[in-house]
């Protein structure tokens, strides 16, 4: 073998160590591109019924206590409050992806002039649909001991 | 350039679009086991002076509305804590690592027979320390609309 073809299959070894690291990264920026779609869909502009068939498997293992498990109870509850609270907003702050886990944290608000509730899901995303769901909900207080506010 | 050298290098250029993204995995790795180490310091062992000297910066952006910002105050409420609740445990369910932020979901109990609250730390890494730190509680309810725990 030539200095040159040395070098580079060289190069290559050195390379090959972060390929799967960088293949789970790559997933995990698929998952997040899912997600954040499914999310704007459902949370933002409020397409319950094209959220759901498009993003939500069947199984859909819910872990929201409001809610029962399944992609059909999901639908009922979101049409539902929908229809009571047309004007309820989510203001995305931080999107965290790892693997086939995606984290979102948010403001909900019911109303637009509510101080709204601190928010983070959990998605868990596999064959190309979110399969899994996990949250905890938090009212944002009046008063806070620090001036940087929860989002 | 022979054959060979044309094949490494060729492979090579088809991982290198990887490699950008390797690193930024081998970060969030870095950063988990950081998150991980001080978690367990701090929620697991309490031992508060020890977490607060080695993983926080003094500057810890703290966005919990019930602590003051900076690292001291953080360290006072923990020890206060961990003086009237000595029994408090927290049980990781998820772990979300993805660039500087690194997401944690546990159940937090004061004592061992309570059901506990669910929580959601995001913490954010730079310089080999923890800067900032949102999170979100909910007590866990005595009954659900499902059979899949918040867990």
């Amino acid at each position: 073998m030539k200095n040159s073809a040395y070098f580079a299959a060289a190069l290559c070894i050195s390379l090959v160590g972060s390929v799967g690291s960088a293949a789970a990264d790559d997933k995990s920026d698929a998952n997040k591109r899912l997600v954040m779609d499914a999310v704007k869909m459902l949370f933002i502009d409020h397409k319950v019924d094209q959220a759901v068939d498009t993003y939500f498997a069947p199984g859909y293992i819910q872990h929201n206590p409001l809610v029962p498990t399944g992609s059909e109870p999901m639908r009922g509850f979101f049409k539902g409050f929908y229809a009571t609270n047309p004007g309820s907003t989510v203001e995305i702050s931080h999107v965290v992806a790892d693997g086939d886990l995606v984290a979102v944290h948010y403001r909900f608000k019911v109303k637009p002039d509510d101080r709204g509730m601190a928010v983070v899901d959990i998605f868990r995303v596999a064959d190309g649909k979110i399969q899994e769901h996990w949250d905890v909900a938090e009212p944002v207080p009046e008063k806070s001991a620090n001036t940087n506010g929860m989002f």
